[in-house]
């Protein structure tokens, strides 16, 4: 495996030192400060999550995602910034959370999408993504707090989302026999791929089978001869022609591209890092909106129109995205183009999201760039896309 | 019970008798020839319903929603026009729908939410209107057929929703023990009324037991002292300060208000006529668009903003409802304000959704009035609400 040539980025190193001073005031004087503020709970434990744009809570539910995904996000703080156990904000933010999961979002072997604020069951969905954030938080939180119980908690559940992954019928979603082939969705090896890099920690190396699966399993997605990934495809890779087979969701497919461009630059693999880039590229090149801007939530490969109201909406999540894919793609490659289209998106993000006055970004835009949902927090926003994307932006510049 | 006054449509006339000649061909040469033409499977049975504008068929699959509201459709214009039994593409029409849907629709005493094409299962929903518009279907093609089997599946069907209705855990959706009160969604005694209407006939009676329960449960989301129509209330009928507890969803209100109005009308229940005008009323006040006009799709009572994505939109079925339920009120009361309303209604729908190209409209606008989705038929919309609505406006005009 050779490595690649390190980039060239002296004629661009002023400004990135510019930018590197914008995103860490945003990261911890305009977001951060949102949520270690109006989140959390103190009188049952966890994170409001539903908070309006001055962070008054408008409803007490707390779902399991975005619990976990502030968990993660708050122990990533500490480990950033604190030795583990060590006392810090962030730490008892990832505690408050971690410790309200534990004690509430399992039952038996799987997770509930919605609790209500004191623990109490809401709703559970037949999808194993809650089981995912509670992977992810509780590996962060492990790491954060010195916490070998958290640790093996996290394995173990990442052993129950592996099952669910390869048999979904086990989520109580019946499995009809009706001769349709079975389908590949990117979510699922995706999301796999990701935990599997949360689960390990920056210097260890397990589960590479699974990690092969991921990588062969996304690979189905990835089709040349279209110059596009798909969200669903046959499970040997055919492209379907239903609703489901036609789907493109740009923002994802970029966020799968970084994932699996850091993955091929850990691993020193060169051809996966060529197809990483090629799927970030071309879901940019699609996905763009030239009259507008911004980056279109859903499109139809055979240029029809998705059935999703909102396709033509701008979520904050695939710009947020969009910037650590490109940076990750400069630093990969040296190539200025990735960092034009950085900052392309960059000025369209910023000029459209951010809310100076309360801090946090809104999250949703219509078509033309207005803000649509004044909310900060909602059962599908949280505390992750925004600052996950600042953070390792900040790790990507350093 | 006393009959209110007959309404003075002298000065109106005129206008009448134009908006008839429209609504006429507007049914008969614009809309049903897209779905005559486009919908039927002639191989497998049942109707195509995800048609793109021009109406080829961009995906097989039958949603059974669709499938019941196209036979119901289908069924009721040969009721119309010819005898019980007597052969007519409305009668060959909905025959292709109801052998498809008694063949492959039910598991059980469930129905299917999607079907493929041949009819094998796609996927179940843990609600129950894929069985409220297979009663619908079911109903209204007995009395175009004939075939009294069918009316006593359409009645025994009618028993298991009702029963769905008062206890929702028999859909698969579980109940937890979490300590919430019990809530009533409007949707079900509303769908619930209309089904019994439905099941009647013009002369008959049935279910007065269950109409009075249906007319019991809306009474509780109707809320003079805000002036609103909640969508999910506590079952004492307490307004909630949930996300659900504050949508208004302003279309699907002003169809409660009709569906409500035309069980006052027959029963001679002045007080509920007068609630029924309110719902309508207070509906159309909320949720006109002042700035662009059309119908927001979703509200939230407090003026905080819906979670729904879609929210703002301008969708084509709660301008479809509005016609219905401004004519009836117009009817009810003579009124000229309800004829002026549904003027302003009038205007805005065949200006903003009617595609004379192809036929059919469009079924969803962004806020400020651009079409958004080129789609006559989707896994949402089929042959229902716009001739449903054409189809009414015509019999209220007569």
């Amino acid at each position: 495996m050779k490595t690649p040539a390190e980039p060239d980025i002296a004629p661009h190193r002023a400004a990135l030192a510019r930018l590197r001073v914008q995103y860490h005031a945003e990261l911890y004087d305009n977001v951060l400060p949102f949520w270690l503020k109006h989140s959390p709970d103190r009188e049952f434990g966890g994170f409001f999550n539903c908070l309006d744009e001055d962070g008054s809570v408008y409803d007490t539910r707390k779902n399991v995602w975005l619990q976990g995904r502030e968990v993660w996000m708050m122990a990533k703080l500490h480990n950033r910034h604190h030795r583990p156990g060590q006392d810090s904000p962030y730490l008892q933010m990832a505690r408050l959370g971690a410790d309200f999961l534990r004690q509430h979002a399992r039952f038996g072997d799987r997770c509930y999408f919605s609790l209500l604020r004191n623990g109490q069951p809401l709703f559970a969905q037949r999808k194993m993504f809650s089981e995912c954030f509670y992977v992810m938080a509780l590996a962060e939180y492990a790491r954060a707090s010195g916490d070998a119980t958290a640790r093996a908690e996290a394995h173990y559940m990442f052993g129950k989302v592996q099952e669910y992954a390869r048999n979904p019928a086990l989520l109580g979603r019946p499995a009809y026999d009706n001769g349709l082939p079975a389908t590949s969705e990117l979510a699922v090896p995706m999301i796999l791929l990701n935990l599997i890099e949360e689960l390990n920690g920056p210097d260890e190396n397990g589960y590479a089978e699974v990690s092969a699966w991921c990588v062969q399993q996304i690979d189905k997605h990835y089709r040349p001869e279209l110059k596009m990934v798909l969200e669903t495809v046959g499970q040997d890779g055919t492209p379907l022609d239903t609703i489901e087979g036609r789907l493109l969701n740009p923002g994802h497919a970029i966020e799968c591209g970084w994932f699996l461009l850091n993955y091929a630059i850990k691993t020193g693999h060169t051809e996966l890092r060529q197809k990483a880039l090629n799927m970030i590229d071309w879901s940019f090149d699609l996905g763009w909106d030239t009259k507008y801007g911004g980056i279109f939530y859903f499109l139809d490969r055979s240029g029809r129109s998705p059935t999703q109201l909102e396709w033509n909406m701008k979520l904050w999540w695939p710009h947020n995205e969009a910037l650590i894919a490109f940076l990750m793609a400069f630093r990969a490659t040296g190539e200025a183009r990735y960092l034009a289209r950085f900052q392309q998106m960059h000025d369209y993000a910023f000029a459209k999201f951010p809310d100076p006055r309360h801090g946090e970004w809104y999250g949703y835009l219509d078509r033309h760039g207005e803000v649509t949902h004044r909310f900060k927090g909602s059962p599908y926003k949280g505390c992750f896309h925004l600052p996950r994307a600042l953070y390792l932006a900040l790790e990507e510049m350093d």
